[in-house]
């Protein structure tokens, strides 16, 4: 496969768009937990039960157009091999949960990847929509719809009082976690997160890396979300979240600013090392890589690097992830295969860019 | 200061030609001490007999023509400004003592620079003769020529037991030292460097940095020169010296055969991530520079690299030593100053190659 071909496959559509504020705020996501009423909840669900909810959602959604979105297409994640799983775990199209619970589950995609409707993961379904940069309150209003289109057809689990219903109670209510993902290299080189991460929590507020819980801030990128469910509108959720993003986004600015001004030759001389270890290193660790990257696209934000687009980071985020570079290799690789495989697909995607 | 112009003015012309073994062997020197007959020697003579000495010196060779070297450049170390002293001695055109003790001393310069005779060094004259790449015969029949030249004006202080006489008896007889610049980066690699040196040593050489005694092996380059002067013929010195040489090159061959076949894409990646350092660094150290520099110049060997010349090495390991950076900005510099003017200066370099 050429790389073109493959990263056009590997990378979702709207990733390679802009969106507002979208040197620091890389995407804003909605996720809205749903479920079926008179069903059992699929964390405690007969096989048959579950298996009655997914030939339900396929025999009515696949194939679907919603709205300027396309066909929809309906995926059972038991057909996918256990790579293509991994790959659509690391383009967060599915949960990993969902992958490691495969054999009833299934996720519905419009065409452009922003819209993935998870089936029977920890609830009957998880409607999640994707907006480059930072545009809550649209990605909000865009997963409404979503979730209109489907209650045409679906009666949801709903209480006048507690609101949705989950399965876990920490969703019960909206079922909404609203999510940024956050480029913060200034304020991670200048100590500031380690500060600001406290903080965010104690306004309900969780700070985690790139791929959810427990992950590392791998490439400087955080992912911030609400905590609470209950208790709060959509609306205010959602304005909670912008508000603290807001101030981050100004904080990071800040912090660019001054190591700019005060630290110039250092930080040009950081990005620049970084850049020259991409396109030149035969062998790099997920981790250096995700550094590098991160180092490069605050060099292309900062101004020093004009030859590459700032979708770079979003891209080889992905792309040097262990599924996608297995996919791409076509077989399972050790941890040293994969360490060249990806300096050679890094080098070779920038060569694309000079070219 | 155009670089261009720059690097012609810093380089010595005979730097930038090949000669037998050069991808291992640098350049190869003869050195011989001499004195003049019923004069006392330097490290005791009045200023007025130094002065003697270098009048007489200027008076007979200032623009002398030898064979076809061109007009020979008399040079009064007094005259230059600390910058040039140190840019002499960084070029190897002068030894750091010449330039400390400078108030009666002077060079006779060949417009290649390929022959240098200092003047009042701790012997009234010091010859020494540069060739490119392995041939210290020929180096060794060119220095007698130039010492024939001399003879025809000077009676030298001679002794037939003893031979030619000298300040420090270390280097009474023949008053030759022979040394070659080797580089040595796959024996230093797999650390066989630390075993061969006291087996050299023992057989009377002498292994040192690239600028002489107490120096580190600065970018994996090693001086190798005999020890003893007396009580062998120059024939036999140079021999003794040629078959140590022949057999170090040997090794070194065989430690990049093996590296490259057991270690290959490790070195590959060791080789690139040095270039890439040298490429887009924006402060670098001389240490760092000078590693990353043997990096590249071995990755030219083994043919990994194909945009950069051989004599890139040779070239940059001079160029970035502190005088030179000064001589550049045409003033002192801080040490940070010069890291950035260094990996300035560096990047310019490889890219006037590319062009």
């Amino acid at each position: 496969m050429s790389l073109e071909k493959f990263m056009s496959d590997a990378i979702s559509p709207w990733m390679k768009e802009n969106g507002p504020d979208c040197d620091i705020v890389m995407s804003s996501r909605i996720r809205l937990a749903r479920n079926f009423e008179n069903r059992t909840f699929p964390l405690i669900a007969k096989a048959e039960d579950l298996d009655d909810v997914l030939n339900f959602f396929q025999d009515s959604y696949q194939d679907a157009s919603f709205k300027d979105r396309g066909q929809m297409q309906f995926v059972r994640i038991a057909d996918l091999s256990p790579i293509e799983k991994k790959v659509f775990v690391e383009k967060h199209l599915i949960s990993p949960h969902l992958a490691e619970h495969a054999e009833e589950a299934g996720v519905l995609l419009s065409e452009s990847e922003q819209v993935s409707i998870m089936v029977n993961e920890e609830d009957h379904l998880r409607i999640q929509l994707y907006l480059p940069g930072f545009q809550l309150q649209k990605a909000l209003q865009e997963a409404f719809e979503v979730d209109d289109w489907l209650e045409q057809k679906i009666t949801y689990a709903f209480d006048e009082e507690r609101g949705y219903l989950t399965t876990c109670p920490t969703n019960v209510g909206t079922g909404l976690r609203a999510s940024v993902m956050m480029h913060l290299p200034a304020l991670t080189m200048t100590h500031q997160m380690n500060r600001l991460t406290p903080a965010i929590n104690q306004l309900g507020l969780v700070v985690r890396g790139i791929y959810g819980e427990g992950s590392e801030a791998q490439g400087n990128i955080y992912q911030i979300s609400n905590q609470i469910t209950l208790g709060k509108s959509e609306q205010d959720i959602v304005e909670d979240l912008e508000s603290v993003v807001s101030q981050l986004v100004e904080q990071e600015r800040q912090a660019r600013q001054t190591l700019t001004e005060e630290l110039s030759i250092q930080l040009e001389d950081r990005i620049f090392r970084s850049y020259g270890t991409l396109r030149y290193s035969r062998i790099i660790e997920s981790k250096e890589a995700a550094t590098c990257l991160s180092d490069v696209r605050l060099g292309i934000d900062l101004g020093y690097i004009e030859d590459m687009p700032q979708s770079i980071l979003n891209e080889l985020m992905v792309l040097i992830q262990p599924g996608f570079l297995q996919h791409y290799a076509n077989r399972s690789l050790s941890g040293r295969e994969r360490d060249v495989l990806r300096a050679s697909l890094i080098r070779e995607r920038m060569h694309l860019e000079n070219n």
